[in-house]
């Protein structure tokens, strides 16, 4: 059996690395073969070809690096199939799925094309004394970036297109889960012109992660991944002096009001719960029903549609969602609906001991609905990462808004309701990052900022929409004056120097 | 002798701290009073304090906060005189560099006029599925301001304008060795209107910068000081999850290429080299003449200049520059000067031992030039507070980048020259965050940003300029439908959701 | 007694003019005072003073600038109570509208301190081949603004002070009803520190707008007041190459849901429909009342507030509005009253014929109230200026967006609900440059755009708000690269150049 | 002989028009074909497809719209080739020249592509009484976009794509020289998934600009050709009430300095001035030599490289440059070289009576260069759209500027120096849109903007860079506030409201 290796100056590059773990088809269980991860001596080399490549590519102009974006662009629409596939196989997804995430991730290589506009520095002209003031942005070097499984080639995008078309080399650890779409994005790059070495991968787990944070030459770290891993990233990334954006966990609040469309409430929940068996930092974790009435037709509606979603192989085109990324994630989800039960959760839908017939080894679980959850439950304190969600019974907007502010991560939230003022309301004092109103995934468009807030974000910087352009750019303020042909006169004063 | 004490909640307050230090005249040596160093009760009552008057500055209206910005613009103007007296009694420096500085600080709080236009977000209308996107800023909560001792005043007003401007409460340190124009600062914004508690100010040392860093309800922290201290704040301050902007140290060189304007060249080098006895982060700190020509006509233009610098207490309206700040300040840069001596510098101009008759105590030194200063030198090497210069030779521009960049603060950096392309090249190449090109003190007007590069700045926020409403303000982004009022179709699809 | 003449060069200039024409006190009917109106000698010497000045300020510095907008900031807030009286004596509002109208041309002078940053150029590095491509914005030398009488102060304000702001010298003409406002205006900019000759005003009529717009070094046309002579300026200033912003009349209708609050609603029509006796282009001047039920329940709760509301002068603490501007203007209003009554209107509150006692030649009409207003009457087809307000019953939000639609002019329209969707369907789909949702007089705040569509404004420009900065301002975009010291390889190459 | 017709909803429309004209293939003097001329009946019929299919393009999703823009990049990159035959063969210019024009106009494309970015639109929070402003750019409707001759590509792709990616329809009116290059762009639309009727192209001459220009439906211009035209179709658009950007003619002066690379400069003038014929707005027209000095070096240099410059058919690929576009062009420029002789120049090379063996018909002119130009000449006077070029001398940069700025034109102006002094004064004080520093053809890249000041641009608009974004959007600011849900106290009051 093949075993996976880095992508490094263009090629695949086998390293002296003496470690490996094995990557599953998790819709049956099997291991579909070795993938090696990279000793420090791997990631020093892939750095020192990166720091190489990205010097001269820092000099390339604007077109130039225009021109291998919009390139790349048309290849990822053209290699759709062929990602999506990669994508359903090692991480188990459907294929409807997987290709919506690639509908994602080619939005930030379409925004990435706005990256002339969006890094303009600003100049003012004769500020005073004859002085002009104006800036550029330069990129900051090479950018470390460390990718989650649950989107194997919408985050490895996200991070790269803009870092890239900013001018900087890319060193991306993908997830070891799922370390082939991020191969043949790299070999994508590589087709679309882009110089050999600004864009590597390479594989690994904590040791790899940890040579990266240490690395002197690596400016920047973009995370996607879990609160626990993302703070210690914060913490020793910014110890070593680098920049930071780290993007964690989320507990996804969806508060329905009395006034809101049931139907399509109901509906948002189920598809943005359950989807990609909940294995996303954005899928909605609870209903808060706002009101005995509205929990009482929501779950109504509700238990019909998650009794009807088809659980299957990533291949299945009739299926809803597939199997959890591996046995333990399935051990994790159905550990936690059994604790909520204990909790005293009212179990309405079980999906524990799910099996697809003829995939016996496949990491499933089916879709499950707990009613009454409450805030003393580690179902709520804690994000589930499978198919189980819950419903909790609020009384008024007011304390809908105390729950989704208590908890500790501050993600996404989402308010379904008609009216402007709950939604405005809503919006001014929920503390997520990223908020919608009747929309129940709100992963802002390219164009915008994408971060949560509270524990869900380490940083104040973003690594998506225009402030990625910012986190992958360091400024240069200058204040220039250009002295006539002829001697002027010379004036001494050592007081502060003011602006007239 | 009465003891300063701290600024909480819009007066004088006492807290039950054991522990003062002094504050000194730096012109005479003599103790003026005592400073009380807040304990961490004191800390955490200012914070409380500022928390409940932040959550009702945080709901204030644009409209309102811009009245009382307004308002202190004029405060500030109208007590210039007044604000300067303390400055000079404390730091040291002549009432003329006061009121430069106090010019520029002015400045900060004019740009806060703009907060409305630059806290702006943004609507992006029907992105896809009948979504618009928009985007708010909102107020971070607690705002840390931690000052130096150089700009009493500035430093300050730069600060906490656009915090308070964007809806922040703000806790300030000054520095323990000049707390007055803190507190007058604080009278200012009390009778500008803004109400009592959003606006603190604690004295003290390292203690109470732990017990800021420390306390949980404090959202930022800005920081401008040594690269030592920096480096701490910035580790600890994101180990505790706080956005961290810590401006750090500087070592400025002034390349100056064979076809400057010579007479402006040296001019500009003793004003910006020795102006507030050198003891500003952004002070020429050495000029690399490019060529021996140019090096001779320097000197030849510099030394009597330097010779006839007038030095004298604060208050002496001919005098150039004053006493650095205290007698250990003195101590260290003359330390400096032997040692750079000791090394192979050639003294060229001696202030050591210089004396201001009548105030014999004062902790004067007098303005030294060195020459042949090499990168071997702990004169090159380390940051020099104090009236101390020097002048590397240089063969050409490359050599002179090449020192420029090797050095490992990227504060200032700056040319004198007539030709295009040098100046570009040297802003393309230098890496340093404010650069000079024909002006020696870099310092951007205020509707620019301002931060040094590499050691000379630690994360990647600003605290002034335009970014420093981005670094005070935390951003939500909404994704917003709305729903028809008869009932829609609720399709239900699980895969992740593309814009269309 | 006296003659107003004109402000020029910082002083009252006597021309040789030889028409003058009488203002009015409207409280009282009676004449005040004569009012110089400019010869085209007198517009011309206003402008070769201004051209003269404009060339000198045009180059001073940013701060310099910035100094004076923000003494002129604190002189306005100084004379407030000189400028209502004035702005009440001239026009007939009371002296409380006034401070409300001096209030929002003061946010127009604060915005104006924003001026350097919304001029800002953008800077490029390195498109292609070594290039940076960069912008400046320039002055555009002299601005006419041609102001109405309904808003003395606030409109000279709202145009001047931006254009001052970004370097232009300016010629105001005041409406000839209100010469004064403007005259003390200038005076306070001369005390301001503004360069004598960069504001100017002359008085006039119809001669001196033709003179205005013929003058080949005014370069752009600022003008609030009518369409007729809106849709005048802009054909003739256009065809004299000018670039010209004429904001026009205005029909602003507000649709009422049956969802809406109805107190608030029924008192914002009040307010807004009534207050400055409806002599506001942003006047609400009929209400769109959806269903039978909500017009019963508004017109209930609206014709006891319009029946208590308190006519009187200007100086009388107790009147809610005043007189109208002239006895032409009263005679106006009341046959558009008589009119529709004619064409079916039913006429629920008759304020024709009303008399102050005491002040018994006021021009004063008092508030009007006419219910089942269609589309076929002129009462809806014309501009109402004075306080003569409709109802008008439709089915539903089709309706009431189609007739609102229908309307020649665009500048407010204004939803109150309580529904998201109603509103978002309302912001789409009117045709109105200025909407409010639950806000009555939707004039936005300075920082945004301020301006009408279809025959409410003429040209895509606008005079408030950021856009006012590109409207005073002309761009320059400068490619700029620099050839080394020695020499390049000069490569001929006929070809359009590409970016590369 | 098969005659051209028009593109309307995606097809070619036979209409009822009875008149036509000739497309001639320069190169060798023949008639390819017909060209019908559109009725008035065409163009309306043309306006009222284009607004049917307009009101369903302006509410797509900016999704959809960019899916088509960026299909359309890929198309125009896949067909270069084809265009480029089109170009050359009907307009004369080279397959070389035609294919640097179409790499603008796809920079043109991927811009548009950033257009979510460019027209968002702007959010405030809280701006006082609870009160959120907010803005939204939504597009004008159709565009009458009238095309010049010279780039029969890049302009119609420059004024379409941002107008097409913000919402509108267009009706493109090709010259009626190079009717080709439009109809195959109409096609790529197509082929990109641009719904039929949203591009529309006729052809035709004055008539047909009548038409457009008078059409209610159309609601701006952009125009590129000559002033003459330029300024009757910004008078009479603006008297109908349109948005009218009208960019015209040039004279591009650039200016030599002693100190400048000369060899680059020679080449620079030679490359710029003779290109396409020099039948561009911005070719460079005169050399301003400064110093006799400058004067002989530059002239020693370039009469060898204009005298090797060999001309030809478009299909020659060793042709430097081809026919200009008619025989009558041809014997303007003839009798403009025979009347500055006349006038008093130097003629140093005689293009004139130029034949190229086999294309004796062809519509050549042999490139020609002039010495000692002067003011009074209307070889200087006129702008000469053929390869005549001149030579003027003059003493000083002030000279040189005053001559620059003497011209009726502003659209470019170029300065080669090495001194940054030279080059920032140049930019200040010369009255041009465009400006180059040691760059020929300061055309900007496609993300700034583009146009020329004086009498080369009639309006403020752009239509061309993020100012195009603006300039095919209107916008609405809406000032929005939410009724708490339970009864609001209703405050009466008539004063204009200010914002707190």
């Amino acid at each position: 059996m093949e075993a996976i290796s880095h992508f490094i100056a263009g090629n695949a590059y086998q390293g002296d690395d003496d470690r490996s773990g094995a990557v599953f088809n998790p819709s049956d269980g099997s291991t579909l073969y070795q993938c090696r991860y990279a000793s420090k001596a791997t990631l020093d080399h892939a750095v020192s070809v990166a720091a190489a490549a990205g010097r001269a590519w820092a000099k390339a102009s604007q077109a130039r690096r225009l021109e291998v974006i919009f390139r790349m662009r048309q290849l990822v629409v053209e290699n759709t199939d062929k990602l999506a596939e990669l994508i359903g196989l090692e991480n188990g997804k459907t294929i409807a799925d997987a290709k919506g995430e690639i509908s994602r991730g080619l939005e930030a290589v379409d925004f990435a094309t706005s990256v002339a506009q969006v890094t303009k520095g600003e100049y003012s002209y004769n500020v005073g004394g004859g002085i002009d003031v104006f800036s550029i942005r330069q990129p900051v070097g090479i950018v470390g970036c460390i990718a989650p499984f649950n989107f194997p080639a919408m985050v490895p995008l996200m991070m790269t297109s803009m870092a890239i078309a900013s001018g900087n080399a890319v060193i991306l650890k993908p997830s070891e889960r799922v370390p082939g779409a991020a191969i043949l994005i790299g070999e994508l790059w590589r087709q679309a012109g882009l110089p050999d070495g600004v864009w590597n991968a390479v594989n690994g787990d904590k040791d790899v992660v940890d040579a990266i944070l240490e690395n002197p030459q690596i400016g920047a770290i973009s995370f996607v991944g879990s609160t626990h891993v993302g703070e210690y990233i914060y913490q020793k990334g910014c110890a070593h002096g680098k920049r930071v954006a780290a993007y964690t966990g989320g507990k996804n609040h969806m508060v329905v009001m009395p006034d809101a469309d049931m139907e399509s409430a109901a509906s948002a929940f189920v598809s943005a719960g359950y989807g990609s068996s909940s294995q996303r930092c954005m899928a909605v974790s609870l209903v808060l029903a706002v009101g005995e009435g509205t929990a009482e037709r929501l779950r109504g509606l509700m238990v019909p549609m998650i009794e009807a979603l088809h659980v299957g192989s990533y291949d299945d085109p009739k299926a809803d969602f597939g199997a959890v990324v591996t046995a333990n994630a399935k051990q994790f989800v159905e550990q936690a609906i059994a604790e909520a039960v204990t909790d005293g959760a009212e179990l309405v839908v079980d999906g524990r001991g799910f099996v697809v017939p003829g995939l016996e080894s496949g990491f499933y679980t089916g879709a499950t609905l707990l009613d009454h959850v409450t805030m003393d439950m580690n179902f709520w304190k804690s994000e589930i990462f499978g198919p189980a969600r819950g419903i909790m019974r609020v009384k008024d907007l007011d304390e809908a808004i105390t729950i989704t502010n208590a908890h500790e991560y501050g993600n996404g939230a989402v308010i379904f309701t008609r009216s402007g003022h709950a939604a405005h309301r809503f919006i001014e004092e929920v503390e997520a990052g990223m908020q919608g109103v009747n929309v129940a995934v709100p992963v802002p468009v390219g164009h915008h900022n994408f971060g949560g807030l509270r524990r869900s974000k380490f940083g104040d910087a973003h690594m998506f929409g225009p402030d990625a352009a910012r986190f992958y750019t360091k400024m240069k303020t200058v204040s220039q004056r250009w002295p006539k042909p002829d001697q002027e006169e010379a004036a001494l004063s050592l007081a502060f120097p003011g602006n007239n």
